[in-house]
Formats: C-alpha cells, sequence, structure tokens
C-alpha cells in the first residue's frame, strides 16, 4: 500500500507522540518535530507508510541515544498478556471449534499498539478479547483459511507487536495440533521500532517453543521488503501460504503474489478504506494467490 | 500566543484539507502538503500559530491562482445568518437583560469557523446559538464590561468570521444603544483567509452602517501585530477598550497592553488550555489593562 495523504498528520502527530514518550524537553519535542516535517516533505509517497515509521524512529532513537525507548513498556505487556495465557489456552480447548476461537483471538491480539494508542489499559485488551469472540466470522472464509493451511506445506506467519505476540502463540500452537506436518516460521521485526515484536519479546512470549523464529532484518514497523534479509527473502519464496498480522505488515505486503490471510484491527481511517472496511473494524481478509491488493475480499467485521 | 508544537500535526491537517477543498488534484494536495510541511519544519515558535495559517493559505493561493477559495462558501453563510437577523434583534429587544443576550450570541457567533470545521450546517448554527443563550455568564465579568464600556470612549472591535460579523453588528447596535457616545470601530483582515470576514464580507451583513470598517492590512488568520497597517496600529494606539473575537484573534493578541474582552468558542485543545478553559467552552474572558496573557481570568463556559 502506497502511502496516503492523510497519513502525514497522523506521522507528524505519532512523531510528537513519540518524542514525548521518551524525553520531557520541549526543545527534543520541537526538534523531532521539525525533522519529521523535513523527512514528510520529501517523502516517496509511492513506499508504503512504515517507511516514514522508520525513519523518523531512527532519528529519534538517534537523537535520543536511547535504543528501545518501549523497553519497557513492552516487557510489562508481554507479561501482562503471558498471565493471561492459560486463560486463552482454556478457552480454546473447551470451545466447539478451538481453530476458529483461536483465529478470533489472534485478531483481537492487535489492538495492542501503542503506534495508535499509547495509553492501553487492561480492560482494553478485555474488551477486544470480547469484541473479537463475539465475531460472527465469514464462514466461506473460515473455511477456506482451513482448507489452504491443510494443503500448506510452509507458512510464513508474520508478527506485529509484543503481548499480541502471545494470541499468536495460542493460535499457532492450535494449528498445529490440527495440521501437524506444517513448518511454520514467525517473522519478527529485525531491531527495536515501537511496540512491534522482537527476537527477545518472541523469546519472552515462549515464541521459540512453538515455532520457528526468525527476523526480516528491518528496523521499520512492518515488513519493508526492499529493507528485509536475505533470510526473510528465503522464507518467503519457499512459504506457500502467509498469515500477516497487523496494519503495518498489511501496509507492506498487500502487494504480495502469494496467497495471504490478513488478520488486523483497521485501527486508521485511511487503511480501514483500502481495505474496503470500517474504521476500528476486526478483520480477517483473504488475498487469493496472484490476486491484486485492490480485489481484497473482506471476511468479517462485527 | 506562541506556537505550541501541538499545533504542527494541526497545521498539516488544515493545509490538506484547504487544499482539497479547491481542487481535487491529487498532485496538488502533494505539493501542497509538501511545502505545508516544508514551513512547519522551518516555523519560528515564538511567532503566533496564524503566522503559519498565513503562509500556508498564501502559498495554497499562489499554487492555485485562486485569491478567494472560501468566496463561495462566505457569502452563503453571510447570507444564512442575514436571515436570521430579524430574529436574533427580536430576541435581544424581547430579552430581560439585552446587553447579555447580544452578548451570548456574539460568542455564539464564534461556532462559524471553515479553519476548524468545513462542514458547517445551520443546524450547527442553531445548537450554538441554544448553548450560548443558556450559558450562565460571570456576572462580575459582565458587570465589569458594562462598567468599561460606560468609561470608555474608544472601542477597537476585532472581528473573526463571516456570518458571525452579522452577530456583531446586532451586538454593536446594542452597545450602542446603550452607549451612545462609544466610537465604535470594527477591523476585519486586510485580505481573503479562510472564511476570516474582510471589508466586503463586513460590508455584505452591513456593518458599515452601524460602526466604521477597517481593515487591518494583514493577510493573516488573525492580527500579526508586525503584519498590520499604519491605520490599523493608530487605530489601537487610541483605543481604550478592544473586544476581541475567536481563536485567531486571541493568539495575537493575548498580550497586548489594553483591556481586552475575549469572546470566542475554545475549539482547540491547545487554546483551551492556554486560558484555562475546556476545549468546547463558550468563552468570555477579561484581560485587565497591563495583566499579563498568563493571568487572564476566565470569566465563563458552560
Amino acid at each position: 500500500m502506497k502511502t496516503y495523504p492523510d497519513c502525514i498528520p497522523c506521522f507528524v502527530r505519532q512523531s510528537l507522540e513519540a518524542a514525548r514518550l521518551i524525553s520531557d524537553d520541549p526543545s527534543f519535542h520541537e526538534e523531532i518535530l521539525r525533522r519529521a516535517c523535513q523527512i514528510a516533505a520529501e517523502l516517496d509517497y509511492s513506499a508504503p507508510p512504515p517507511a516514514m515509521g522508520r525513519d523518523i524512529h531512527r532519528l529519534i532513537r538517534r537523537l535520543s541515544g536511547v535504543e528501545d525507548p518501549y523497553r519497557e513498556a513492552k516487557a510489562r505487556f508481554n507479561d501482562f498478556i503471558l498471565g493471561l495465557m492459560p486463560g486463552l489456552k482454556k478457552q480454546v480447548e473447551q470451545s466447539a471449534d478451538p481453530f476458529e476461537t483461536a483465529l478470533k483471538l489472534a485478531i483481537a491480539g492487535n489492538v495492542i499498539d501503542f503506534g495508535v494508542n499509547i495509553n492501553l489499559t487492561s480492560s482494553d485488551i478485555e474488551n477486544a478479547v470480547r469484541q473479537a469472540l463475539a465475531l460472527e466470522l465469514d464462514k466461506e472464509t473460515v473455511a477456506q483459511f482451513k482448507s489452504s493451511l491443510a494443503n500448506a506445506s510452509r507458512i510464513l506467519y508474520v508478527g506485529d507487536n509484543v503481548g499480541e505476540v502471545v494470541f499468536d502463540r495460542v493460535f499457532i500452537e492450535t494449528i498445529k495440533k490440527a495440521y501437524a506436518t506444517l513448518d511454520i516460521t514467525f517473522i519478527v521485526r529485525g531491531a527495536p521500532i515501537l511496540n512491534d515484536v522482537t527476537l527477545g519479546d518472541a523469546r519472552q512470549a515462549g515464541m521459540h517453543e512453538t515455532a520457528k523464529v526468525v527476523a526480516n532484518g528491518s528496523d521499520a514497523p512492518g515488513c519493508l521488503l526492499d529493507d528485509c534479509s536475505e533470510e526473510f527473502h528465503n522464507h518467503l519464496s519457499r512459504a506457500d501460504l502467509i498469515i500477516s498480522k497487523g496494519q503495518g505488515n498489511y501496509e507492506t505486503l498487500s502487494e504480495l503474489p502469494h496467497e495471504v490471510y490478513f488478520m488486523l484491527k483497521a485501527k486508521c481511517a485511511v487503511i480501514a478504506r483500502d481495505i474496503g472496511a470500517a474504521q476500528g473494524d476486526l478483520l480477517l481478509v483473504r488475498k487469493a494467490p496472484g490476486e491484486e491488493s485492490g480485489t481484497l475480499s473482506k471476511a468479517s467485521s462485527d
């Protein structure tokens, strides 16, 4: 997905929020704002939005000397969601359709995003779980998803955020129980960016016990293909099915030739419009192999 | 008032909205956004926010070749509010305290601002009138206002928007009935900027029948003192009381040494915080002569 004009004021706002999160110094805020506006003034609109996010957060790290401003908040969230894991697993196991329940929970996990809202509370997460479990997923798309999994050999599961990674783990464990021969690789970011999941965060969530975990080699809040490592591209080229979590991955992977299942909350109006959904919708969207991003078939919303 | 960091994303958003209002060409929108971000990157934060508004709208006029992109919308609004004028005057005349009623209506008039919301409807205006008439104004400030008017000779009434100018006219007529010897000069912008009132708009509203109308010589959405003409400064130096309408005038006149009555709707969070009010409040704020902007005493809100 390319960058839309409406992304620009949002970028500038996010830059200020990020600057405030790691410093109380007004001159630092002003400096970040000036540089963010400079980046926005010279932006390549044909690049996906995470390219600008990457550039701004690189700048914030460089100017502040803080390598991972979200480290504490990330660890806290991962811990909090890990505490919910036994209950989530029980919920999945005892449900009529464990696959569908775990799938809904994995969509719910996507509400955890500091890039959109840095003040999430535990009740936000409980609400998201309730909202997701109440979703009426499109039966045909769920059946298609199961059939795709049954026919796949190698899956690339592109993770998004910390905390959410615990929901992903529950979903991947559920998939593996149903489709034992599947080879699943969980992709994380190559370096800390916002609250996006990295190798260390995935390990904290125990993902390495469930899937092979591979960093994509990039510090963008998405999977900017030009930035990603050879190792990532090797996995991508071998994969016969992709599961993509969240907005940043949708923005960067929506034009792949693969069959992709996007699972996300459409937090911003621009992405919702690009998909053809309403802002705030929790979505499962299937892109058939070879299909262009414009013909995505929305599968569900509340 | 200086420019706050939170003004920057808002400027960028307003630039895009303004660009879209006068053109459907995406490349024009992109060009305006790039230039607005360039202006923001190099901004003098010590200047009041209308300085950046002025620069962006100069740019939009220059690049589009459209001298007054809001001309039609302005004339439509002025006409619409002129149609309400007989009813407004009757409401004032039949009320227990015509001064206070006309004052409340003049505050209500300040909701008409394309810079904040370009999609105002007539029901928005009716709601604002209802909301303003229900206001409990601080009795002491209203009494002080009356006393200041009784003791003043020359008043500078700094207008803000079209449409609103009709409410101002009703208020000025009411003031003149009560204080017959007062010399009232109504200040308008020196050139078209957003939906701000200019000489032509004030004439359309019949303001010249009620007060002397003088342009401030500037094309900023406020009264940037460095930009204003000698004629404006002559009037300012002779005035012993100032009535200032709206946010743009508050932002540029809050540090004057004069006694000022600010009448505005605090539409943005930054200005509300600067005043010490809540966003959305309809306000009458008195600044005593010689008082600094920081010690403004808020007089009313709903």
